[in-house]
């Protein structure tokens, strides 16, 4: 395996799979191929999970290491999975990957992770995401992971609260009001670690008594941002901190971004509360759309830049308004699915009659049916129905409100 | 004509003629019975309206006068315009208006008129607002206006702006912008006279130098609500006050209801700025959408109830989110319709190479590469376009962030 003795692969990946409860794969080459890739392939390189998903991490590997030329990898090795790659896409993933392939990064990363308690979740393992599935061939190959392992199941049943980092005090309340109000009818809290909302809704689920699960687009061995040391360290004991990254790895703009895509994919309804014109978390909106989660946008006041990116949701995305935490459930629960509503103004009978009416004077049917424009039948209808709810009342032969 | 001297329901009618202009119909007696129409059925009373559309105004009324008999009226008299109507529910039609059937009604209101300075608008008018005529047989048989008849035919590229009574300053301030910033680009503005965001709607138009048409109750004669007196006086003179009522008819709540199907018909799309929950403007909103007009809500602080009505609107009615005059105008000009928009990331390689650059030390192209996890070629790509957009700079093969 990339040239090192097996003993050494085998005791650095059982350092990271110490607690792993059912294990989807014990094939320790599997596990240290998957480990190799989150430091060779970039976040969401779809090229890299075609590869892996036809032959296997440790099979994408070894081809790679053999030196297997690009044609021959899409017209032979390929083709009998049934897997279908233009060369020209194969040999400039080749081209991205081998520059990376250092034998030793994995296992420092490995060796790091174990140092640090972090261990390692793998698709099919009873606490991967399954969420994270529906990304397909840009689906992480492993999380790295701080914390409470059962807080990943938790996912099953969640939301991604995130938002701007300069948030403003309502962006904070609200952010506030719907995690702990979504975590209170019982589901998990995703978001990513960062200032602003995303804290606030790890913060206020951690206050609920919840369970809330952080994204980091860096190794989890180096939390980010530094200033939330403490909150991320409190996360790891009331949830977990995840990242497709292997520890070392430090955060990058594209990295935040295809760190968005896990927060997408492994929440079933992404609630944006703040964000300005430009921000990160629109990109996490788009990425819940794409993958046909529900998207809720909390409004603001339009003279306030904050909320721009929300109202941008609302208009240009079809995002959903959610304005409290029943509304954000319903995005999932579909107990109550947008309807047209009643408008006010209800039956016309019974508001003409009324408003021909008076307090103090009773008045006759002939009298009412002239004053309201209705039929006296008509008239008589209403009152009924009005008598009924008590809001007329009638003594010999005369109507009057009361 | 019912009872009176052709010369007296002449002079009448000439009273409230004086300025008409083109004229749809010089028929005196159409006119009156119009007016007359107006003083027996209640606004948008669907059954007068089809009578009236399938043997005109004054043989509709005769038909009444002279007793003829539900069915046939039902069979006889409408089988001929091949118009269809249930017996009972002309029946029940010819039970509601006969009550009102005084022959010094449509007289007094007329007289009234004419000394008040009102004139009447009939359907076919070159002033009459044709968006009414989307209302079919709901539609009113006529308009009585107070103000200047061109401002009727400035309708034809305007908005209505309506909202709470019980506005904020949040909601005053949104709706300042929006009138001076939608008369600014052309566009009259239309809404109900009331107290809060109406009134504003109205006055910033006026201030703008735009034009305003308010739509009451009750008769133009009466202004209601009293506080705006002023305000609607002024509105005579920089535009129109309109009604459906006759003068000296009172406001009652269903006419406030049916005076807001005017708003959505007459307009081309409807703004709610500020609308509580249970708010009348909802009313308008749903008449709007009824008549497949667009719909815009302003979106506010989810802690303020001044905004609940926008945000049902946005959640339950599909109204678009509008945060400003340009969005609001687009509602109609369809020149940027809403599209799922670009999502922050942009161009996967430009970001993961200015992400792999320093500022201060140049990169080589294979550092470069590794850093970034892209291919060299793909590096060398982004590297050109990110130097053509001045982003990056090189000097001897090595390249750095500018």
């Amino acid at each position: 395996m990339l040239g090192l003795e097996e003993d050494t692969v085998r005791a650095a990946v059982a350092g990271v799979r110490r607690d792993s409860g059912t294990v989807a794969s014990d094939d320790v080459g599997d596990i240290f191929a998957r480990a190799s890739w989150a430091g060779i392939a970039e976040p969401g390189d779809g090229t890299a999970g075609a590869l892996i998903s036809a032959l296997g991490a440790r099979r994408a590997l070894a081809v790679m290491l053999e030196g297997v030329a690009a044609d021959r990898i899409a017209n032979e090795v390929l083709d009998r999975a049934s897997i279908e790659l233009r060369v020209d896409t194969i040999r400039s993933g080749l081209d991205r990957w081998r520059p990376r392939l250092v034998a030793g990064d994995a296992l420092a990363a490995l060796h790091r992770a174990a140092q640090r308690g972090v261990s390692l979740v793998l698709p099919g393992d009873l606490h991967w995401p399954s969420g994270l599935d529906d990304l397909g061939d840009h689906k992480p190959n492993v999380l790295w992971m701080l914390g409470d392992r059962s807080a990943l199941t938790s996912l099953s049943a969640s939301f991604a609260i995130v938002g701007a980092r300069a948030a403003t005090k309502y962006g904070e309340y609200v952010a506030t009001e719907a995690a702990a109000g979504l975590s209170d009818r019982g589901f998990a809290i995703a978001s990513g670690g960062a200032y602003g909302i995303d804290g606030m809704a790890h913060r206020a689920t951690i206050a609920s008594g919840g369970v809330t699960v952080a994204f980091l687009a860096g190794g989890v061995d180096r939390f980010y941002p530094s200033g939330h040391h403490s909150l991320l360290t409190e996360i790891t004991k009331r949830g977990a901190v995840v990242s497709e990254l292997p520890c070392g790895a430090s955060p990058t703009r594209w990295r935040f971004l295809q760190r968005n895509r896990l927060i997408a994919a492994a929440t079933q309804a992404t609630i944006v509360v703040e964000a300005g014109r430009r921000s990160g978390s629109l990109n996490t909106a788009g990425h819940a759309a794409t993958l046909g989660r529900p998207l809720g946008a909390v409004p603001g006041p339009i003279t306030s830049v904050a909320s721009d990116g929300c109202h941008r949701l609302l208009r240009e995305f079809a995002a959903v308004c959610v304005t409290n935490a029943d509304e954000m459930a319903e995005l999932v629960t579909g107990e109550a699915p947008p309807t047209l509503f009643d408008l006010p103004g209800g039956d016309g009978a019974g508001v003409r009659v009324l408003d021909s009416l008076s307090k103090r004077s009773g008045r006759s049917i002939h009298d009412i049916a002239k004053r309201s424009g209705l039929a006296p039948a008509e008239v008589q209808g209403a009152l009924g129905l009005l008598e009924l709810e008590g809001l007329v009342v009638e003594a010999a032969g005369a109507w009057r409100r009361r």
